[in-house]
């Protein structure tokens, strides 16, 4: 008798066990669980998240059909390795964890800063995806993008005890339903309580701060690579997104050849950990399709 | 033995007789099948639309899970009176309509003008109303609105044999797929044979055209109106309507309270007609919400 289960296919995210793999001078920490059949889903993480900020709503729903792969990117929480100040090197790094993991042909679904990796590795690396989910996220030089709006910046910045109460007014809008779907959602991601990772450090905040001024820089024509994209997409956001405005949502929608736009009500940047049975139910809808 | 059935729950959109209903000196044309649960449904036409413009694959969808009431609005099809050439007239007159069936609360369903008029539907009997749906739709001077592009107009205007075909540049976008639904949606329109609606007069459509101007005239502060209408609201529409262009769907759900976008790829003013299957998910999933 083991006392020390192995991983198998009934790990949920509350219990998949950190694992780790080597790629291009990075150890990269990751989680793997669900259903191993169909094409598994890698997801990406937003700014200042790690492996422990997924909604274990919506990955252990999507375990269900499929294998999850929750990523820390280069020098995010217990991976090693330096962050990159552009997305193109997130992408790449993000791009051989996949490889490394030997995952020939995957989905993705980027969240946020999360989002913008996954646009760039689609980019790269067009047949390594088969779909799009993208949340809460913009095109390249979107609509207020360069940079976070003042009244949004400093609730980065902000101490809280304890901290993760930070994505309250970051995720979720001011009304009482949303903030009661927000503390729901912190008990989610509370609800692991071994094998934790660790917070992002300072050094990789700042680098990412600089990728994200970068992506976000407006520029003519910055929109003209989306017609390239021809996978299908699902692109979900809050009604008014602070952090990344909502009306990207629907420049993504109008630029990428084949996506799907779908806009919650009363919500902001995190609106699939507020509507989750809903995001759920759509989601599951599209990577079944 | 009857030879003639009474009409009953089994009835379907290809054989629920046609029926009438006087009310405020109109005799209204509507045909009313589908599950006696629930909160009904009353589904409010396009331009140029009678009851056999419906889509079955909807209603019929629709009909599984409550009560389906197809309508047509004074002066439209069958139905006597007048047109009016306001929406502000269509409204009262489909309200009538839906008080004589004494009917107390319904969900409404509105397409385009038929959008229109479930707005200000809402906007004068909040308490008639419990849920809506608005596709292919936009707001009191809404975007492009006005009156329809120079390359939109004459397709309204032109003969075809059969005529119906005029449909597939107005809901379908150029696309081979879109065309290919277009042709799909015109099969199942032409489905039924038996108790045919009739053409709407070109007095009517004269008087709809007025009210459609009137709707879509630019004016300041003309969205105002939408946040007054807390009921949950489901907009819908294509990622390209040359009818009613789609950033009015934006518009919509960024000014309703309580609304839910969706847009799907590909497709023009009649994205409903193309996505049927994903969009008759949606609308189960909202309706039984």
């Amino acid at each position: 008798m083991s006392s020390q289960p192995e991983p198998n296919k009934a790990d949920t995210a509350a219990n998949a066990p950190t694992q780790f793999v080597d790629a291009s001078g990075t150890r990269f920490a990751y989680r793997r669980f669900g259903n191993p059949i169909g094409t598994p889903i890698v997801l990406l993480q937003h700014f200042m998240g790690n492996l422990d900020n997924y909604d274990p709503a919506i990955t252990d729903a999507l375990g269900q059909g499929r294998e999850v792969i929750l990523t820390d990117n280069a020098a995010v929480g217990l991976s090693t390795g330096v962050a990159p100040e552009t997305v193109a090197g997130m992408a790449r790094d993000a791009a051989s964890l996949i490889d490394a993991l030997g995952l020939e042909r995957v989905d993705l679904f980027g969240f946020s800063m999360g989002g913008y990796v996954a646009q760039q590795i689609v980019l790269d690396r067009p047949e390594l995806v088969r779909r799009l989910v993208l949340v809460g996220t913009g095109p390249r030089g979107g609509d207020g993008m360069a940079q976070l709006a003042p009244d949004t910046a400093p609730l980065f910045g902000k101490a809280y005890d304890p901290q993760d109460l930070m994505w309250l007014p970051i995720f979720f809008s001011p009304s009482e339903a949303s903030q009661a779907a927000g503390r729901r959602f912190l008990e989610r991601i509370r609800a692991r309580t071994e094998d934790r990772d660790v917070p992002v450090s300072e050094t990789t905040v700042a680098a990412h701060s600089a990728a994200a001024r970068e992506w976000g820089a407006a520029a003519p024509g910055s929109f003209d690579y989306l017609k390239g994209i021809t996978h299908p997409t699902l692109v979900v956001n809050g009604s008014e997104d602070i952090v990344v405005p909502t009306i990207n949502s629907y420049i993504l929608q109008q630029n990428l050849p084949n996506a799907e736009l779908i806009l919650f009500p009363d919500s902001n940047h995190g609106s699939h950990f507020q509507f989750t049975q809903s995001f759920n139910g759509y989601l599951s809808e599209f990577v079944d399709r």
